[in-house]
């Protein structure tokens, strides 16, 4: 009997795709503010009142920000998805529905064009925000360019701009796995590590009061920390971070160690782990109240100064990072 | 002297590219509805009272949608922020705001990034849709996708869905203009055609009575009628259309003579003239008063019939086209 030849997009269409995709969503259930969802010019979408809107748009490239060796396409689909999510989560935005943009060449097997778009919709249901539309382009390369859009109570939304000085600066759960995750899939291995967005501390996060300002951490806690400060509505401001207290995954250490890899480094620059850092102005609940409200740990790792400082002090030095 | 280097994205980095697109977004002023633009975890956006989000994606890749060669690179811009918004149009919506996700590579002159953005940003103050976020990726080719968002009364968006038997088959402007500059263009000259989204014909629809189904004519006058006439909510449905009727541009047909092409397969198969193409049941206002109040010439070219018919009339045979 001759091998089955492997299918490709080219071999159902773009049509035959999109036909695909729309039984995928479909399959996943509607949401509550849905009103119409893939098959016209546009999705149509109701906020409830007192609402407005979030959006944010992100890419997810092939061999730039996945690699199809190193996971399974419906993990890639999942992750896409739980990044975008992300980003509502550090407005306290609850979801309502995403758009996907995707681009692959037409020798795209299918099987992996099916795994992507049952990664992405497993993600949408799981966190209520269904797939209401998009596109499909030929392209060299595959990649998902993924809109996300959602609600929060007007006034209410988490910005960047809220850090003031004297805010404790405060994350959620632990910082480094996805970096050690991505270590170990380098090394040859599969990539495990599986970011969840935290939708529900963000939303939390959004009604409890002295909040300052809150960011999820997608390129690495130094990174972000630096867009919080740099955003301040007085800033740009300053802070000094301790590098002891970042919260890291049980296990984490002894794990880097047997790598040869600095768990510093991954905890501090190490990105991708979507965790909220945000800042508490005085009068705001303790970090334990904090925690019970979002369901999370919440740990105080520094605080805003009042200007960015030149002098950074190596960690083990004086125990203070200075930005 | 020694010649200048040509500049690229990589001499600026991403932040650099980030902080060219947000002047030139914030040049072109803000919106009435835009709460928090670029430079957060996502824009925020607010609705009127009583209005539906519209929201709608599209990619524009590079050798396949656009190349370099054949227009400038803020004409790309213009073009693709132009065809997203004819989206809106066709639901009756209108324009909140824009984002970009933009994919290149890191070699991509800065010239043709700034001049991708500075049509998109014009375009965007044009159709009052300010660029409100997005995000930047390395990629191996450029590519724009692109998502709109606007807002439209609640129950009045026009959609595909409302087409029924014994409507009239109506198309606002001309079609086969955007295919006559594309064969100009494939044959060595300058894309001069510039579309312009039907956004105030799109709206004054969406009030008029006895609308039926709406689309955008982006794929052709046939594909598109056809996934009209799929989408409606009794369809899938057929039509008889008149090709002789279909209305061409100015000076079209001897233009079509001079370069050897048909005119009616440009008109009826030539895409991205981005008309509206819509039905208007029996009691509706006559072609004339629809015309008076869109602001642009409406031309009757067919009506919706019971089913689809297999056979297809070949055009002069009978002067109908049969789907």
């Amino acid at each position: 009997m001759a091998k089955a030849r492997l299918r490709t997009i080219a071999d159902v269409g773009e049509f035959g795709l999109i036909a695909r995709i729309e039984r995928a969503a479909r399959r996943a259930g509607a949401a509550s503010g849905l009103v119409l969802g893939i098959g016209d010019d546009a999705a149509l979408v109701r906020l409830r009142r007192g609402e407005d809107l979030a959006a944010s748009s992100d890419a997810f490239v092939e061999d730039v920000h996945f690699r199809w060796q190193s996971q399974s396409p419906a993990r890639v689909g999942r992750r896409a998805l739980a990044a975008s999510l992300s980003d509502l989560a550090a407005m306290g935005a609850r979801p309502l529905v995403c758009l996907l943009s995707l681009a692959a060449p037409a020798s795209l097997p299918l099987a992996r064009a099916d795994g992507l778009v049952r990664g992405l919709v497993a993600a949408a249901r799981q966190h209520a925000c269904p797939l209401a539309g998009g596109n499909l382009s030929a392209a060299r390369e595959t990649s998902l360019s993924l809109t996300v859009l959602g609600a929060v109570a007007r006034g209410r939304a988490l910005t960047r701009r809220g850090a003031r000085v004297g805010d404790r600066i405060l994350v959620t759960g632990s910082l480094g796995g996805a970096a050690l995750a991505v270590a170990r899939a380098a090394r040859g291995g599969r990539l495990r590590h599986l970011p969840t967005p935290r939708l529900a501390a963000g939303r939390a996060l959004a009604r409890a009061p002295g909040v300052g300002g809150c960011i999820d951490v997608s390129d690495g806690l130094e990174a972000d920390l630096g867009h919080l400060l740099a955003a301040a509505r007085g800033g740009p401001l300053g802070a000094e971070l301790d590098p002891a207290r970042v919260p890291v995954p049980r296990g984490f250490r002894p794990a880097c160690a047997r790598l040869g890899l600095s768990p510093e480094a991954l905890a501090l620059r190490g990105g991708e782990d979507y965790e909220l850092l945000f800042t508490a102005h005085p009068g705001a609940p303790s970090p334990a109240v904090l925690a019970r409200r979002l369901g999370l740990p919440v740990t105080e790792i520094g605080r805003v100064v009042s200007r960015p400082k030149k002098r950074r002090v190596a960690p083990g030095e004086a125990g203070w990072r200075h930005f």
